[in-house]
């Protein structure tokens, strides 16, 4: 998905966001606000919304040093996840449709994303989850994700962020033979509260399911940037599963094997697939278009 | 005032909407976007708010050309605040305080402000009348106006919007002797939503004030980019009213003897006064700081 010139405006606030965070300097804020500035006024507009969000954490971390200003929110948010995960657990055994229950479940974590607003440290995870039990898919390939998952061998499961990766453990439970089929994927390097493999380990995510992060430092995936290890795991899979708006911006055309599993958080992405900020989403991806 | 770091992405979303407005060429649209960025993170941190809105839409009439995109929407809000007159006029008339009233009426009218927000062009004007009279001042130096309007005998009003400026002029006609105390000042230039001379003209300013313009293109009043006709009627004066967030940015240190009116319609302004979004207000500038 390409950009959309109103990302713009909301990367300037996320670059300010993080500035704060980062430092108390004003000096330093200005000095950080004025290269993302800069460098967001010589993106290519062709580029993923994601490209920028990369670049401008790239630009950070080159004036303040390699430190990860998510860092405790992370933890809290994979704390407050974990607490959770009994409740969630039972939701899904109590439920007529495990699988689609821990698809909901999977879909409500996504709520934890501190790229879309900062805000979102007030969010209140039991009420999201009961809200997105009774939802209504506004875009809906559930049954053929079910389908998918009951023929693929190699299923490639790209996290989102941390905290949301306790949901993702909920439904990669329920998909039979996880162990052997399942790959799941973290970044390669911290940015903004995208999971890492610190945040796998610290919820038990390496414990159920094979782990790999995908050495990069987008807050997305966009491919060239990541490992050889994990492109030829994402060229291997017969199945991705991909989580949030970041994935979905950089994967939407990515070969036609993905779906993916996000709540559209903002109006350009809710305006793009045609639903209400809020609404949940399945989405499979659009086959490859044939050059003619 | 000078600028908060939020206002960078609020200027940014400007930039976008004014990008839309004047032009359907993508092409183009990135080009302002990239130049107005550029600028952005060039402008220095200790200006006021105004001045990147003023070099914004320079950049802007650079590049495509002196036309005013918000030349239809000021006609269309001229027109609904003049049926909204006689409406006005009746509320003093009514009114045991005919003064307060038709301060309250200028700052209900500052709502027209497409700086702020684009989509204001839904706002329900006698809807924001009735809520306007019977709000509370969140900051109220009203009676020190209306002692300051008794004894002034140099009145520079200075006009925000147009479409407000209808509303401005009930509370002209009812400071005695508004013909030969009170000048009433527009932009010298087209930028926003801004009143403007023809604005003046058409709501029928004109014909009950003596009216000027300032000679500059900033969307607020920057003195030094102000004519020297402008200038010396702003040192003339011994009272200075000046509407709306523009001008309280560009003139809350200009020497002591301005009153601000207006609505706080962004949280950067809300919290620099310490009131709410929505609030009403009159503040007395502050006097001058003295040199040790």
């Amino acid at each position: 998905m390409k950009m959309y010139i109103e990302c713009i405006p909301c990367y300037a606030r996320q670059t300010i966001e993080a500035a704060v965070m980062v430092t108390d300097d004003p000096r330093l804020r200005e000095k950080i606000i004025r290269a993302a500035l800069r460098k967001a006024s010589e993106v290519p507009f062709d580029k993923t919304p994601t490209h920028i969000g990369m670049e401008i954490h790239r630009i950070i971390r080159k004036l303040v040093g390699d430190i990860d200003p998510y860092f405790e929110l992370k933890d809290i948010y994979n704390r407050k996840a974990l607490e959770l995960y009994p409740y969630m657990k039972k939701l899904v055994d109590q439920s007529p449709n495990r699988l689609e229950t821990s698809v909901r479940l999977a879909i409500a974590g996504n709520i934890i994303d501190f790229g879309i607003s900062h805000s979102n440290n007030e969010i209140k995870l039991k009420k999201i989850i009961t809200e997105t039990m009774k939802k209504p898919f506004a875009v809906n390939d559930l049954s053929e994700l079910i389908n998918a998952l009951e023929d693929a061998h190699h299923i490639l499961y790209i996290a989102d962020n941390a905290g949301e990766i306790v949901f993702d453990r909920v439904f990669v439970e329920e998909i039979p033979d996880h162990r052997v089929r399942v790959t799941f994927a973290v970044k390669g390097h911290h940015v903004l509260n995208d999971a890492t493999m610190k945040d796998a380990l610290d919820t038990g995510l390496t414990d159920v399911v094979r782990v790999i992060d995908n050495g990069s430092d987008a807050p997305g995936t966009i491919l060239e940037t990541c490992s050889k290890q994990f492109q030829d795991t994402f060229k291997a899979a017969d199945l991705v599963i991909a989580k949030g708006q970041g994935n979905y911006e950089t994967l939407s055309n990515s070969g036609g094997k993905c779906f993916f599993l996000l709540k559209a958080k903002c109006p350009v992405i809710a305006r793009h697939f045609g639903v209400e900020v809020g609404n949940i989403i399945v989405k499979k991806e659009d086959p490859p278009e044939k050059s003619s």
